[in-house]
């Protein structure tokens, strides 16, 4: 699907979609656009649907719902399932006083049947306001927005671009330690592999931080993420020991070391348990910090962590539904 | 299930379901209906349900959403995956202010326990105040309409009726040409085997039209479709190209030819190109025409025709949700 | 699971979860209450329940739906399908105004990716208020609940508890004859793995009433269970005929006799006729008296008997959507 992604450029210049409405200069830019990918934030419209998510939230915990997406319909289109990231859309949706048309079986249905993603999401799109769309393979959120009318979020495609994940862990920090410049943030596991540490390191070069990228040598962050990250002059340090910077960051962001990545399995023997957050790591880090993980984790936290009021992530799981909330409002052009 | 099957007559007589309510002279014939063919239906029907069509666009495009049905919930039951069909009832529902249960892997339900199809509507229509069924056998929608007390909406039983689709099909003609009768309407690709083209063919013998059935000629149209042409002394004409009626159509609604209905793969490879729609097949059609297809295609229509502005088909599909408001809304006694 | 269940004591005592919220001293015990187990109910909170669903009714009947849970959100978990106990929670939360997030294919999602279940009902109550919980393995509903800091409510684990079955069972009995006390109960068929059978009796002994415990020989009533029954001194037979009771029953709750439970078939074909329900032994049963089952039915009673007045297994299983609606208002405050 590579020859229809969108450049960088075009990312940043999406064209607004839907019927041109009476002019309303409050309105932000992201009304009537797609949510494709981290590269086409810039640092001003962080701080925008930052904003919007703490109004979403502080909603929620007064009201529960409100009415502003009322009349509203979201389809919610999983090409492959994803428990958390389709809960957290619909609750967002739900929530917003909007109604959610939910797709998980797809490969079991039209597509079955031989159909392509752009007749599906333009068949879609004459039901829905706005669609979600998880699909396995890479480019497939910007195929999609190539042909629809109405705009598309990416909630995932394949080892592409997560961008919702990137903001609402983006959104974590800031939320948690009250800044993001200045900070020493740590990402630990599988760095070769890991959509969400890419996307997240791509969101933090707006800002100022120092990168601590802690993994086995052979799942080292890749040479095009590192390029970047020396192009806007930030400084980072690699190791494959949390226990060399633990001390240091404000911010641990874990992700699973996966077995199946290692060829020779006494490798991954050796090196496991060099990424796994316990009690007795959690000793030696500092007062304030958090620890992060994109969930599911299999045996990176151990469970005794849950009660340490630095481990972030069910808050940032929480967090998630605000963000949605907040890009769902802003495309329909009600945030 | 043949058994169960209702005859035309009783078709034209559906029994009134639910609870009488107090005597309200506006009401309209659907109320308390089933919708199981499209037998039923006579000319005076079709005008009332295009007009609630209408206003249901009317007040989709103003207000996205209405309370019409607001309390009321739908039993979406879908015994065999569709993704089009299943999410137009639901997002039909959602704009009318109702809620939707949707139940789409049956099989691996109640009924993989052995439940009986009448015991499953019985059970939803307990919490549910109309049952939308889709169901792989013939007659399913009657068998259990035999049994409810709530209205049941046939969405397709089989290679039997699905008369919402015929339904959205006539509207789009009359939509988009401002009439039905007098008009030019050819049928093209497989129609021994297409449900749709039966049912819509069915239904335009209500008004005065000319028929083309454009067909290979192993998939020409049922002996009794023709039969009941025949008994309207309506003109139709029958060849295997289309190029020989583009000229004239004002209608052109293309199906699939599928490769497995040919025993002989070299009849298919002959005969394959007589059926797609391209560009420059539509530069012979008529200025004022239009092109539908039922959905999904696979090559019978190429993509460079979506730009056309007499393809017709999308704008088809958006139909199908308003026709299905105005259904769900006069068999809940709404509209 | 065993480790992490409840004791019947603690279950008498379940701590309370949420938001403390400003003292409102009409709220009853069960705000903020998780519903787990039949044992942890007593007469006074059954008749409570009661007349709360008698309300839901009530209101159903004349508004279909009230607003008493708008902006509340239920994540209905299925790790296995089960389409009645599915829609009945759905359609409660609906008609409630809440929404509901339904999750039916587990197994495929982040479960498959290995997560457990306490992180998944942790994820899950980040967007929802209250969590529907259905899972194969006993003790699965008393595991979520010591994690989860929202309410969680057993829609069934395993062979162990489904005390919202229960419930409705019960309210039927009350709701159908205007009584328990003093009601002679016939249960029939698999009485040994029926876990219905079960959980009903021990509510029924925090009433007076009289058991007939019909069954083949080799599926009786666990001992277990009989020793409850003879702690309160309340008068029991055992049959394996079912036209040893008929005219002596006020109720009759019929459930299953499976074929695959016996070795021998001929032992099974000996017996099975004896558990049929037919309209010639209805003859036989007195004229105010009900017959239940928790469904589906798969030839135990025949369709004839379904005209009869005193089936009550459709009221039964809409008495359901009320006990459902009960329940989700009483945990949320709103009862």
């Amino acid at each position: 699907m590579k020859a229809d992604m969108f450049t960088q450029e075009e990312l940043r210049n999406l064209p607004r979609k839907g019927t041109p409405q009476p002019a309303d200069h409050t309105q932000h830019a992201f009304y009537g656009r797609d949510i494709l990918s981290v590269d086409q934030f810039n640092r001003e419209d962080l701080t925008y649907i930052f904003r919007v998510a703490e109004e979403m939230r502080a909603m929620v915990k007064r009201f529960g719902s409100v009415d502003l997406l009322q009349g509203k319909v979201l389809a919610n289109l999983f090409y492959e399932p994803s428990t958390r990231t389709s809960a957290s859309f619909m609750a967002a949706m739900q929530r917003l006083g909007g109604q959610v048309i939910p797709i998980n079986n797809v490969q079991y249905s039209s597509v079955a049947k031989g159909e392509s993603l752009p007749d599906t999401v333009r068949t879609l799109e004459q039901y829905a306001d706005v669609i979600v769309l998880r699909h396995p393979e890479v480019g497939a959120a910007a195929v999609a927005a190539r042909y629809a009318r109405k705009p598309i979020i990416n909630a995932g495609d394949g080892i592409g671009e997560h961008p919702t994940q990137a903001l609402l862990d983006l959104f974590t920090i800031y939320d948690e330690l009250g800044t993001i410049d200045g900070l020493k943030i740590a990402m630990v596991g599988d760095l070769k592999y890991g959509r969400t540490v890419h996307s997240l390191t791509k969101l933090l070069l707006l800002y100022r931080v120092e990168f601590y990228f802690v993994s086995p040598p052979i799942l080292r962050m890749p040479e095009t993420i590192l390029q970047r990250v020396r192009a806007t002059d930030q400084p980072y340090t690699e190791t494959d020991n949390i226990h060399d910077i633990i001390r240091e960051v404000d911010v641990l962001y874990v992700t699973r070391v996966q077995k199946e990545r290692f060829e020779d399995l006494s490798e991954y023997e050796a090196v496991k348990d060099y990424y796994v957050v316990d009690t007795e790591l959690m000793r030696q880090a500092k007062e304030r910090m958090i620890v992060m993980h994109p969930f599911p984790r299999v045996g990176e936290i151990s469970y005794a962590v849950d009660s340490d009021p630095r481990a972030a992530y069910f808050r940032q799981i929480e967090n998630g539904m605000y963000i949605r909330m907040a890009l769902l409002a802003a495309v329909l052009g009600k945030a």
